[in-house]
């Protein structure tokens, strides 16, 4: 059984710490909004959905102190690509500014019950995403995954993978390839974890054999999650979701973004005006502790690239799959509220 | 000063230890035909023409005992994918039984002597490749290249590298970004070590960030080496090669491979004929020591992949450059001798 990845408990939260797993099952502490920020941006917990959430609880914590919009900011600054953070925090912030003139304490029940309920939202969320998703792969399918769009990356059951979950509950047999994701690994230390863990046929590939399996076994669908969609459809995701979505083009393999509606942003027109966090080069120079390069050698490292609209066969969300042209389904979709091609 | 591949003295082979690299220097010592098959084997010694000279100093070793059959088979089979294995064996072994009459201290000169020959043959042959090569990259340019195809992989200068390393000669500034490499990492711990320790600006990605670098900077080529070339054109290369060329297609970047004569495998008419060599599933389980993933969940790891003739827009050889259709190229360049379209 895999280990959830937020607890809520008396009045602190605690991140199952994802640097660690597959080896070590290990929760974190946090006991302020100041500790969900550091652990977010040293990745104890990742996954825009799961950032979400756990920002969500930090300002149910920080609604206690006085430092409320400092605590925001500071959650806001604390990884810059994911749009859900930005949406969860904003939701959390008009709740505690309306009920600004209430007791404190009556302010910080209003606000855990806030952050719960993303919480429950959330996997309420993902199993609607899981069942519209499923709805597009075979009986029998085979499909490449990249980076953990999963129970791990959410507050629960996952967006891509819990398109997967929902094919297996469907009873469906679908076959799964995770691309290992470097340069932090999250396919090979979490996906696979996570899928193994819950008894999947899953197989790991370095992220370079993608292209290479495309080409000799027939691949059904790819499918990833999101950390931000802009208004025309470009999306930003895991660095190598791009080159994979190439492939997939490539190859005539249908490539589907699994994302719930809050990584919709539409400030941004296109994927230009989606800022991509650059980090610590450490990364790509080592693995796990281990080094492979000195520090005098430069490296590049992208956390994030953008896939453009027009290699993207359709985004399913929570009101189901939306299709090219993006930029009027996007729209439809967020004002209407109910598009839905399956189901 | 980067340090010498291969280094033969007193009768001896003497390997610089690839995989120690880049933290060690190391020379591990061969003193017959069936350490230097281990050798390949556990890729103390890699990349094709320096795995085709090696072997041949391990059949010259070979020469002074009664099994030399033996150890001929032994090599052949110690790579399955590279052809120049096979081709430098089977020049070895032409000489070998042409001189069987021979007493054995004269047989054992005139092996010797061969396999040094090959050695020397192979830095000119590479110096030949990056002047013909070098006339592709324009004056300020900027490359990807894939895995070690370098000073590393040959008996010195390098094929890829070479044809930079030329350019460099030719007073061309040229930006490398060396892919890292997965899942046994050459381009960080090689080609980089190798590059920077030569004065080149060179940048490492992980392979995944290829196809974003594409979109996001002018790429004037991507060039790397070959482990074997079908006579149709079909190349066979490290994990990784055709996931970048389909990216170079996508994006309008032009894509070379640069490879000796000895690479080149008329008998096979295709790709399809290339056996892939398939190695232990530790390589993607973990890196250099460090474990990610644990063994009860199946990863998939070919050692190498084919790269379709039509993704590819010229061969850099020796005699020329050679372009499509290449069924026709190819012939004319292994009987004709001087097909060049540049020089």
């Amino acid at each position: 059984m895999l280990p959830e990845t937020l607890k809520w408990k008396n009045n602190k939260l605690f991140l199952l710490d994802q640097r660690d797993l597959p080896f070590n099952v290990r929760y974190a502490e946090c006991g302020s909004a100041e500790d969900v920020a550091r652990a977010i941006r040293n990745m104890t917990v990742r996954g825009a959905p799961a950032i979400g959430a756990a920002a969500a609880y930090g300002l149910a914590m920080a609604a206690a102190s006085e430092d409320f919009e400092e605590s925001a900011e500071t959650l806001l600054a604390s990884r810059p690509t994911d749009v859900n953070l930005s949406w969860a925090v904003e939701r959390m912030r008009r709740l505690y500014h309306a009920n600004a003139g209430m007791p404190r304490d009556q302010i910080c029940r209003i606000m855990e019950a806030e952050a719960v309920k993303i919480h429950k939202e959330d996997i309420e969320i993902n199993r609607k995403i899981g069942s519209f998703g499923q709805a597009l792969l075979p009986e029998n399918g085979t499909v490449i995954t990249h980076c953990n769009a999963g129970a791990l990356a959410t507050a629960g059951y996952g967006t891509a993978l819990g398109v997967f979950r929902a094919a297996s509950e469907a009873g469906k047999k679908i076959k799964i390839y995770a691309d290992e994701t470097r340069p932090r690994l999250q396919g090979a230390r979490l996906t696979a974890f996570e899928l193994f863990a819950d008894g999947f046929d899953v197989t790991v590939i370095t992220d370079s054999m993608a292209a290479f399996l495309m080409s000799r076994r027939k691949i059904d669908a790819v499918v990833t999650g999101a950390d931000r969609i802009a208004a025309n459809g470009d999306t930003a995701n895991k660095i190598g979701t791009y080159s994979l979505a190439v492939a997939a083009r490539f190859h005539g393999v249908p490539f589907y973004i699994a994302a719930p509606l809050s990584t919709f942003d539409i400030k941004c027109a296109s994927g230009a005006d989606i800022p991509i966090e650059y980090r610590d080069g450490s990364e790509v120079r080592g693995l796990c502790g281990t080094r492979v390069l000195p520090d005098e050698i430069e490296v590049w490292n992208p956390s994030f690239d953008v896939t453009p609209a027009d290699l993207i066969t359709g985004i399913i969300t929570e009101r189901g799959v939306i299709r090219p042209p993006f930029a009027g389904s996007i729209r439809e979709l967020l004002t209407e509220g109910a598009v839905t091609d399956e189901k």
